[in-house]
């Protein structure tokens, strides 16, 4: 195989070109995740896992065993089991045993549970969208483009 | 001002766009992470906040203080000081008063520290570039303007 005679530079270029846009990547989600916090607490006095729980149910609605939902949420089940306590106590969501197993509990919205969630959505796009619109219709779709790209890197190296 | 006839669901189309974009951004800066949180534990027996303390380490050779270490890291003084004492047992960081206050603590790594954070950071750049690949040089060029422009854009509203 050939190649140019600045390979090896070139080569370490990209590597330090990588680390840099992962540095920059790293620092927009954690800005981004920070000021989405900061907006839930102050609008709905709420938290990013409470969020989080609420979009899985809504996005399910069938009813979820609690085990599914937090596989679905990729955070310990005993921390699932807290959320969904608290979220129980406040009428947002209710636990029902399963008919056939009576030590399986399935997790539905109740309608409160439901309303707040859209509107919580609602005001979440907007905050997104607001906070995206530096980029522009064209460096959305490249980024969409490109970190499609790295998913589909990152997904086929872990197999 | 004129607006085209779509402009309402242009602007719906964006906002929701930019929410799957987020949510494609998150995804994959959780997946990099726990790629390299893996990789650091295989190959070092380390952890990323191990591997964030000894950066802020080399990156800043004149002594830090505990409490600008701390500021450092975006994390509690709490955490920042359980994890030097844990890095002082392995002989990486050294922990000295100060001569005019010996209540402050200053930091610095030890010889062995800097050698194990230059093979560490070595290791790291080559798998962050590897994770990267699949972007290509010019994804990779356009990464890094569309998300200085994200970022330059949420420091503006953080004013």
């Amino acid at each position: 195989m050939t190649m140019p005679l600045d390979s090896e530079s070139r080569i370490q270029d990209d590597d330090h070109l990588a680390l840099k846009l992962w540095l920059r990547m790293l620092t927009c989600t954690n800005m981004v995740e920070n000021s989405l916090r900061r907006k839930l607490r102050e609008s709905f006095q709420s938290t990013l896992p409470r969020f989080d729980l609420l979009a899985q149910l809504y996005r399910h609605p069938e009813d979820l065993t609690m085990g599914e939902l937090s596989s679905l949420m990729m955070v310990s089940a005993g921390n699932v089991t807290a959320l969904v306590g608290q979220l129980e106590k406040e009428g947002l969501v209710k636990r029902t045993p399963l008919k056939t197993d009576r030590r399986i509990y399935q997790v539905k919205l109740t309608a409160r549970g439901r309303k707040h969630f859209s509107e919580m959505a609602q005001a979440h796009e907007l905050w997104v969208a607001e906070m995206f619109k530096a980029v522009g219709h064209d460096g959305m779709e490249e980024l969409m483009r490109d970190l499609g790209k790295l998913k589909e890197g990152l997904r086929a190296a872990e197999g």
